[in-house]
């Protein structure tokens, strides 16, 4: 299935950057593990990094019942942009430098979820998403614990999806000139865990830690 | 010189998060690669991963005179986010699992530089907080280039930061359980360049892939 192509979707910019294919959309989604989530308050955006997880074309998003952010996103529309870093690109003049980088931004009305039970499969979709088997690993949410929880489901429908990749790219006049150029990877990565309680580590945070975000 | 305390700066959720030193800021500014900037289109938030560099009280974020993202920007409320992630906090709960992390939101009207020495120094001032030592070895811009160059400054006077850090925090209750608690940092790193250049890695390369950017 292919992404929308709406106005705000449609790369105005280096259209060969886009991607149109869903899988890439769920690809960069599923690399991540914070979003930015945006909201108009009044006359001005707010952006705020939250954990989400994603269920097949549906995004959540969770909070706290007193977040003011979350409350201002019901039923409004949102912004929900997740951007992985992949390298600095250094050409060999300053105006071609850039980076490589995969992003998704991803429009829609958010929708605060009503239903114990939708919430408490959001909470592991999201919990999953986070650190696959850790919800057999913890204690499950309380009723309590549900009551005070509030989740957006936004939905995939309208999302763009821009990376770049590669080597450096210079002007042909420039290829003459002394200064190095090239690319400087960047990945994020998981150290070995810190424990807190007196139980072995689990398989799943083990697996964790061998996994590699970016890159 | 404290950080400002305006109505949409203020924390309502988990105010003992709040940093209230303007040292704060720049250094979750300065350890940070790319922000998410924000603005208003229409009735609905836009939010793009872009690369940025401080100077004293100004942030500066450039794209070129086609964006229509930077065009949006001029003269209107924008907001940029800068988010460090620096590991997950697993608790014995899922209610209390957590995010260490470091953020700074900033609230502000964005100003298109009009004059071309202004942006040639916000142009080298992102260049030296991306790659230090960068500026000096590459070809500067060229006037036709800076004139296709758009250079962003926004404010730096209006801004929270937030951060978590720390062990898990489990309920007194949930102690007894069997599962485990701890903290899986999480750290972005440069890896060793990789050169498209006949000409050997340069020291400001070589201290940027020894340079560790979280944890």
């Amino acid at each position: 299935m292919n992404l929308s192509s709406t106005e705000r979707t449609r790369l105005g910019r280096k259209p060969q950057r886009a991607a149109e294919d869903r899988a890439e959309l769920y690809a960069v989604l599923d690399a991540g593990l914070i979003c930015h989530l945006g909201v108009v308050v009044g006359d001005y955006p707010r952006i705020i990094p939250t954990a989400y997880g994603r269920d097949g074309d549906t995004l959540y998003v969770h909070g706290s019942t007193g977040s003011s952010m979350l409350a201002a996103a019901n039923g409004a529309q949102v912004c929900v942009t997740v951007t992985h870093m992949d390298g600095m690109v250094c050409a060999r003049s300053v105006n071609n430098h850039s980076m490589n980088y995969r992003s998704a931004v991803i429009y829609g009305e958010a929708r605060v979820l009503q239903d114990d039970s939708e919430r408490l499969h959001a909470l592991r979709v999201i919990t999953e998403h986070l650190i696959p088997g850790r919800w057999a690993g913890a204690r499950e949410p309380s009723r309590k614990e549900l009551a005070a929880t509030k989740v957006l489901a936004v939905p995939l429908d309208e999302a763009s999806v821009k990376s770049r990749s590669g080597p450096s790219i210079d002007d042909p006049a420039d290829l003459s000139l002394d200064h190095w150029a090239g690319v400087v990877p960047i990945r994020t990565v998981f150290d070995p865990p810190l424990s807190d309680a007196d139980v072995p580590v689990p398989e799943h945070i083990y697996t964790l830690t061998r996994h590699t975000l970016s890159g």
